[in-house]
This record gives C-alpha cells, structure tokens and sequence, in this order.
C-alpha cells in the first residue's frame, strides 16, 4: 500500500564526544521514508529543499524508492539546516543552531497521484500544515501525526483540530506531558485519548515505547544497544518503521499495532547504531525480521 | 523454600508533592521481607533496631510471619532514620537526613536456626558485613546481594571480593554504570559480569529492570501506574518479590529469572501505590498473579 510522508529534510552537523559530522542528510521526512522505505515499494515524500540540496542526497533518496515528485527544490533557496551536540552518555543533547531557511515558507502541496495514499505520516510541522495536507488527501486509510512542544504551545487550538482527525498521535514523553498537563504518563495518555486520536505513541527515547488506545496498553522496550553512535532521527525512524509495517499488512488491529511498535523500534535500534542515516542504507527484510526475533526473545516469558 | 533476609530497618519520614508521612516503617530488610513473605511460609530476618521501635512494626512483621530472632534490639538504642522528599514528576528525590544510630554498629550474628536458609538477600550494607553474612551460612543455594554509590567508591576491594561469592548481584542504572565505569549500560553489565555475578538485574525505576546473564538478556518494564504515591522501597520490594518466586518454585533457570523479573515489578508496582509499606499489607496470591497476567498481556506480541 503506498505512504505518504510530509516533513522536513535538512543538513546536519551532529556532534558526539566520538565523533562528528557536518551537513550530513537528516530531516523528519527523511528518516520516516528511508525507514518505511523497507516495507513498501515506493514512499511518497512530500517536502522542501533549497538549491543546495546536494545531488548526491536526492540520489540516495531514488535509491530506496523514494519518490520525490513532491520534493519542491526552491531555487536560489538554502535547505534546512541544524546542528545539535550530545552530551557523554548520549541521552540528552544541546541544539546549537537552527536555521529555518526554506522550511520556513513550506507549504506542502500534495501531487495529484500522491492524493489516493493510504498510510500517512504527517511529520513535525505547523499543525495548519499538517490539516492542509490531510484536506487535499481523499480518503486515507492510518494517518500518523507527529508534534513537539513548540506547536503544543503555539498553535494548540490547531493542534487539538488536527488531533480529532487523524488516527495515531505519536509524541515523546515530556511531550505527552506537557499536552495533557499532567505528570504521570498513564494518565497522560487517557487525556489526550479523549482529545480525538483513536491511538497513542508515547516515545520515551531509550526507555522505549508505550502505545495506548480505548481498548489496549503495551509497552515495548528501546531494544539494548552495546555501540550507539547517534540518536539523531531515532524518533522518527520510529514513526517511519510502524507506518511502513502498517502499510505492509495493510491491518490495523491491537495485534498488528503491538508489532508495529516493535517494528518501529528496531528500525530505530538501527539508525541510532550509526551517524545520521547511515544506518538505515543497508538493511533488508531479513536483517530487519532477525533484529525483530531478537526483539521476541528479549521481552518474552511465559504466563 | 526458607529465605534468609540481611538488612536496614528503619523509621522513614517521607514527603511527596501530595501528602507527608512521618516516623513509617521502612528499611531495606523491610520492604525485601514483606514483599518475599508472599511467596514462602517464613521468612528469616536479621537486622536491628532501638529501644524505640514501635511494638506495632514488630507486630506488622510478626503478622507477614517474618520470623525475629535474628532481629537485634539494642537496649537504649535509637533506631536508623531516613527523610526524603520527592519531586513533583516522583522520579528524584532529596534524602533530608539520614542518622545511623544503632545501625551504624550493626553486626549481623546469624541465628543457628537461621543457617540453612537457602534463598538469601543481602541488602544494602556494607560488603564486609554483607561477606560475613556468607561466612556463616551453611549452604544457600541462590544469594542476591544489593549495594550502592557509598560501597562502590569505598569500599571497593570487599565488593569486588564479594561479588565472586553472589550468585546475583541486583543494582540501579546509575551504581550499574559507576561500578562498571563505563556510561553504556549493555556494555556496563558485560562487564560487571565479568567481576564474579553469575546473573546481574539493573533496576531502571519506572522504566522497567534489565536481567543479564551469561546466556539472555531480558528486559521487563516497570508496571505502567496511573497513581505512583510514594516510590520508597521500590527497589528493595523488587528484590524481595525476585526472591520470593525464585524459593516458591526452587528452580534457577532461564525462564523462572525471567518470571522472577517480573514477579519482581509486580511486587514493586504494588509497593509504590500506596505509603510506606502500606502497599505491601493487604496482598494475595490471587491480586499478584492477576497483575502477572496483565503484565503479560501488556508486554506480549505475537512473533
């Protein structure tokens, strides 16, 4: 089934006390794609980039089937640019700039033939945006929607317009909090149930996951990593891996979901095992299902 | 299975954003005992307290069939003292103060009728103490040992000699990492092995444990609670539940560790619900195992 993702692509500089890299391919839309990018034929992607967007990235994008027929390449542009440092242990990290640049005017404009997409990711942006996408869609089947504290504050009234009509909201812990007003996660996730989303994804970074609807609770661990080299786009290569496997089985029910989740952590053990997304270049099915089994092994006991 | 229990008890008082206790049960040995004597028909305590420790904690303990010959009372002796007063979000804490009092001389003399116990923990208390314990026990067939930062940093010689002689050594993320010196916990816990344990448990709080041996890895969340109203002893309730299903079923396998985790975070999950010790009074077998069963059904997914 085919995927729509709607996000940013950008230039990263990361730094890690190991090691670091300049204007390396990033982006929410980025990771999202190249890790749905394994479970389906073609990713639709929607999204901007300025002129200096280097060939070599928009190749290594066609390499995976990514479609970027509604990549709008502004000319004269410069592309999104960020730059963030981790601290030693890797879980926290400091931006040390953000450059908007062509992002800052975005407005998705969805391709005639990306409209009949079925599974959806709308990424991290102004939450108008993301309802001017769902508007020119027609009749999608799983819509996925992504925020962060910014929007939460900003733009709540939209926000909690987008929230009543798309299927999965996914945020990270301090997210859900501050959505909710409320510390404890649990209770979290019953307040925003009620604000509209039918399922909730609360990301909490190497502690894992928690997904959360009417009728279900299940919680999924970050899978154990010995060597982890960058975060960066874990959360969104989260995002991409349960939409990829959603749109793969083209089911949504409590145990698709659950596997999803688990899909969607282990495509984010692997791109967090190298810098930007280099670890998401080599995989395939088998290396995915065998990190996947592993997964099994790891949380399974018997009743 | 007779189950032999080394450590604190104490007189907590203890402050949360939503209520205040003062002058409460609690105390490593404590919170292990309760938690243990749900599994076994007796439980073995030693430890010690003042002249002033109330007759209704004997009482309390008496009543969980803890057995008390191995309790120290010191005549005008004051009892261990701890405060702490937790954050809003209930993941830190402040300790107000602690005062050893009796327990800063603790000897613990093991009562003949005490040295068969098979099932052993050795709370937190300094590794010397924690050796000699072992010394005087005849035969124990799976010995759990807690320590903290304080033994880490101080006493480092007698841990690392002790560790050699513990079947389990069970800590928190953060005295995992310290005790290893290395800030990746996977990679921490590899090397922590390599110091004696045969099986290793790091708690990670409200993100769950992580069980390592030689042959699995298995990792449990932390039972996911709406109301969390005092976290004291959650560690130690953990260790006391390990230890209790390890006695009931006295088999030391791959499957029983796992359910042993688990049983571990139900017991904990229970412990952190209500004040003190309070949620450890009033359980069954039938209320732990149904939160067995919901733990499963909350972390289980079809391969």
């Amino acid at each position: 089934m085919s995927i729509l993702v709607v996000g940013s692509l950008g230039l990263d500089t990361i730094e890690t006390p190991f090691a670091k890299v300049e204007e390396s391919l990033g982006g929410s839309a980025v990771y999202i794609s190249l890790a749905a990018s394994y479970f389906c034929p073609i990713v639709n992607l929607v999204g901007v980039v300025g002129e200096d967007f280097p060939e070599k990235y928009i190749q290594l994008l066609r390499d995976h089937h990514i479609d970027l027929e509604g990549l709008q390449i502004i000319s004269g542009g410069k592309t999104f640019r960020w730059s963030g440092k981790y601290d030693y242990d890797m879980n926290s990290r400091e931006t040390l700039f953000t450059e908007l640049n062509v992002f800052k005017d975005f407005n998705p404009i969805i391709p005639e033939s990306y409209r009949d997409s079925k599974f959806v990711v709308l990424g991290n942006i102004d939450p108008e945006l993301q309802m001017s996408v769902l508007k020119q869609l027609h009749n999608p089947k799983f819509v996925i929607c992504d925020t962060m504290n910014y929007w939460i504050e900003r733009k709540n009234e939209a926000l909690r317009e987008l929230l009543k009509m798309v299927d999965m909201l996914v945020v990270n812990d301090s997210e859900a909090r501050l959505l909710a007003n409320h510390p404890n996660l649990i209770h979290a996730g019953k307040i925003i149930l009620k604000m509209g989303p039918k399922k909730l994804v609360i990301k909490k970074g190497e502690h894992g996951a928690l997904l959360m609807t009417d009728e279900i609770l299940f919680t999924a661990p970050a899978y154990p990593l010995e060597n982890i080299n960058d975060p960066t786009g874990a959360g969104d290569t989260f995002a991409g891996g349960m939409i990829g496997y959603l749109s793969k089985v083209n089911t949504i029910n409590n145990e698709e979901l659950k596997r999803a989740i688990v899909y969607g952590s282990v495509l984010a053990s692997f791109c967090v095992e190298k810098f930007s997304v280099d670890g998401l270049l080599d995989l395939n099915y088998l290396k995915i299902k065998d990190r996947f089994n592993q997964f099994f092994s790891i949380t399974h006991f018997e009743e």
